[in-house]
């Protein structure tokens, strides 16, 4: 049987803040920290050693994912970073309070902003100094493939090709993988697991810290999945 | 130009207590955490931003490697883990304090041990509870590559097939490569580099934390070599 584990980051400086984040590259707080400590106590606690990680190109998943392995004895584990993980990209919204945002543009625009499938939040422009094509991280990244915004589903889209060719390819090779990566990108992933439709998968709600593990046949369908 | 980055890990808990560490998978000290800081801020300041990375299986390295990452703010930066540029397998002495052993086998036989190129220290028996048959992180390793014990000679020919294949494959490939390992496993990559004799590489010193930045042609000739 594989497994199959989905880790969220533990919280960031600006969830702590209430800020729409994104794609900017913010630390985890020491609640974050500590979060990630006891996902790789638990973990280890129930023997699910990874033998391959993936993580995005955000610091506060790649910190949770490093945390969790040095408290599992892991952390000579091989792991894979790829910007495709990352968290949606929020546009011309990434850095706002949140709660501003709501007085500026109603509560009812941000609710959609935030739940909806398919509805992407104002763009960017190529010039904005939150452009990813001013980040060397990006280099290699086809610049057409760089986002202004995201909707989920745009999220979503580009994550299900890496799953497909990334994520299965190591499931067909290792017994554990292990993915450490963002509410929205990790969507993505339990869309496809369990078959969810768009309405389900936009009020589908990951919560930060807690491995959730989904046991594989040959197949790669789900036998069954529960949190840690 | 391309250009090699070597970096020790920082001071470990056992350089501390003066025991021999080898393989024995220790974590770094508090000085330790602050050297390997110091040497991402040093790489940031003289803006060597590797494109690449390499480091062993031992956390004392990683870590070193993941805290200088992050000083610089490079963590999305690739890193590939191999056991090949571990530290040199001390055999039996593994554990031991250094003092101890001298007294016990005599200074002048212990120097042997540590600075000869070709002398290897007593063996363990593969029913060693120290033998890294048992580890499973060297699970993938064949059994007939796993050490009893090593020679710096044994650990410079470990390394130098990886050098070949995977370093020189990476600057090929990309500017700036950083390698943080342990000081007989750099002392390998030393010796290729600047062609020294065993004699020479035997007494070479490699500093704790400091990055030494290799400048090389497109031949992959040094063309001169400097610490930070």
């Amino acid at each position: 049987m594989k497994k199959l584990i989905l880790l969220r980051h533990g919280q960031s400086q600006w969830n702590l803040e209430n800020r729409f984040t994104g794609w900017t590259d913010v630390e985890l707080s020491d609640t974050g920290l500590e979060e990630a400590r006891r996902a790789g106590l638990k973990m280890k606690q129930a023997s699910l050693y990874p033998d391959i990680c993936f993580t995005s190109y955000l610091r506060r998943a790649i910190h949770t994912q490093q945390i969790a392995l040095a408290a599992m004895e892991r952390d000579w584990v091989p792991v894979v970073k790829d910007w495709r993980l990352n968290e949606r990209f929020y546009g011309a919204l990434q850095g706002l309070n949140k709660a501003e945002t709501a007085k500026e543009y109603g509560d009812e625009q941000v609710h959609i902003w935030r739940r909806s499938y398919d509805v992407q939040p104002p763009a960017i422009t190529p010039s904005d100094p939150r452009f990813p094509g001013f980040d060397p991280r990006y280099n290699q990244v086809p610049r057409q493939s760089l986002p202004l915004t995201e909707s989920l589903r745009d999220t979503i889209e580009r994550v299900e090709p890496f799953y497909n060719n990334m994520i299965l390819r190591a499931l067909h090779q290792y017994d554990t993988v292990l993915i450490t990566a963002h509410g929205n990108s990790l969507r993505g992933l339990v869309m496809n697991l369990l078959g969810l439709s768009p309405q389900q998968i936009a009020t589908y709600e990951i919560p930060t810290g807690v491995p959730i593990v989904f046991e594989l046949d040959h197949e790669m369908q789900v036998i069954r999945h529960y949190q840690l």
